[in-house]
């Protein structure tokens, strides 16, 4: 199966045959108390520089979000996806809970859109697939519902199958949803992991969908966290996981996708491996010399 | 499926439901010149420095290997296996290729070991599998045979029933063979790592026996291979790796390996994750003093 997203005139594919696709999530107020100012203020600057950075060390998509606390969310979310189309050519993520401010940003966006996201929940879905079907888009879609995450992959399963029978019914087909297993932190339940990875194994042999993850979830209360993440990340890809949203500029986990890629047999002659390694090391030099 | 290896007092148990074993393989002459030498002259003393290394950074069991070219491999491999049971008190691998050196180590070794290895190969199997049974030993069975390597995981899944059938003729149970799927370098075949980590998969699901590798071959002939390695212990972990001859004083590996078992739902609460966290922590104090 081929998830298909792109801008003016870029495409990326995801599926399983492909090496991993790189949702970089550094576009986001939350928890970035600086970058949150700045958008208040109607500074998109960093929006432009972590835009190039995040291409720059790999990202595919680009996921923005303009959630700044008492921000006119829809405005700032048309003014930073603006400033993303007008500095790099890639398949955007909007990312909003607020219907008004994903809509902002898909009618602006030239190209086929990602959504993020929607949750099995009736008002999610009702919100949120009429959106993907209007302009197009494709959507992330989280294994969880009134219920909350429950921690059973045969559930998580069954969330997935509802929102893909709902999503037909919404003219929205599978090939476009992008489903997130759910990655909770195993600081505080110690099956989380073995859940998830269960869970995306499920997705893949029963549904055959593609997957995405925010996978540094994993690791949130526990110590070393960059190598955890680069572990699970690793597993996750070995489980059928072929996209995340995660930060490219975090090199751990970047390297662990390369070797992810190379293992599963997505980078003949182990290309984009040596291509990374001689990057690392032109970086490591360049900092020597500053 | 329980693999039970013992020492005089100690018992390890390598099963799905249980942590990662590691088998440390640093007491081997090969490619490790000083050490040959010193071997070859009767000087036994970093054999038993790289015992109580290895036993301290988390091994569980010790390979022992006395290949020592033009040496007298069965008089050095007794004397090898006598410093190890002086030094500690773990169970041990022992490993030849030369059934007269294994024969001696056997003997002399106080405990239930593990023979490392026969193969698939008609001659391989008769000369180990009874010494197996003679001294109530497991063995490593690697899925190759006659043919050498092949890169299908039918047929190294087909090896290993065969080995499994022949250790019964031979009174060795299933439960005292852990297979080895046969780890090649990615940097000869893209997809090396895919067919290792599907044999994995196939063997588990199959037969539900325990598996073990020399997993640092994957990354022969690559650059940064430490990084590499962490990676695809993690995928091996997650199909169903439980042991493995590696080095454990080799950081990335080894924390690879405790992120594993947390994500696995081997390590309750994460006490081993932040216990081996707070080690490192004290090493890198200790190294920052001196």
């Amino acid at each position: 199966m081929e998830t298909v997203l792109s801008s003016k005139t870029k495409t990326v594919v995801i599926s399983p045959d492909r090496p991993f696709v790189i949702i970089g999530e550094r576009i986001n107020p939350t928890g970035r108390k600086k970058l949150a100012e700045e958008l208040a203020n109607g500074d998109f600057s960093r929006v432009r520089s972590d835009a190039l950075a995040q291409v720059e060390a790999g990202a595919a998509v680009l996921d923005v979000n303009a959630g700044v606390p008492g921000g006119d969310e829809p405005a700032i979310m048309r003014q930073a996806v603006q400033m993303v189309m007008d500095t790099v050519d890639l398949p955007l993520s909007i990312d909003s809970a607020n219907p008004d401010a994903l809509e902002a940003g898909l009618a602006l966006y030239q190209g086929k859109a990602l959504i993020n996201s929607t949750t099995g929940e009736d008002a999610a879905l009702e919100r949120v697939l009429p959106l993907a079907k209007k302009y197009g888009a494709a959507v992330i879609a989280l294994c969880n519902d009134e219920r909350g995450p429950v921690q059973d992959p045969q559930v998580r399963l069954d969330i997935a199958k509802r929102i893909i029978a709902r999503a037909a019914d919404h003219g929205v087909p599978v090939e476009d949803l992008l489903f997130d297993p759910l990655v909770m932190t195993v600081g505080a339940d110690s099956n989380a992991g073995k859940v998830t990875l269960a869970t995306m194994t499920l997705l893949r042999a029963e549904l055959g969908v593609n997957l995405t993850a925010g996978a540094s979830n994993v690791s949130f209360g526990l110590p070393d966290r960059p190598v955890l993440n680069a572990a699970f990340m690793a597993m996750a890809m070995n489980s059928g996981l072929n996209s995340a949203i995660t930060n490219p500029l975090e090199p751990a986990v970047l390297t662990a996708i390369l070797a992810g890629d190379l293992f599963l047999g997505h980078d003949e002659y182990g290309r984009m491996w040596i291509k990374g390694f001689r990057k690392r090391e032109k970086a490591k030099a360049a900092a020597a010399v500053a």
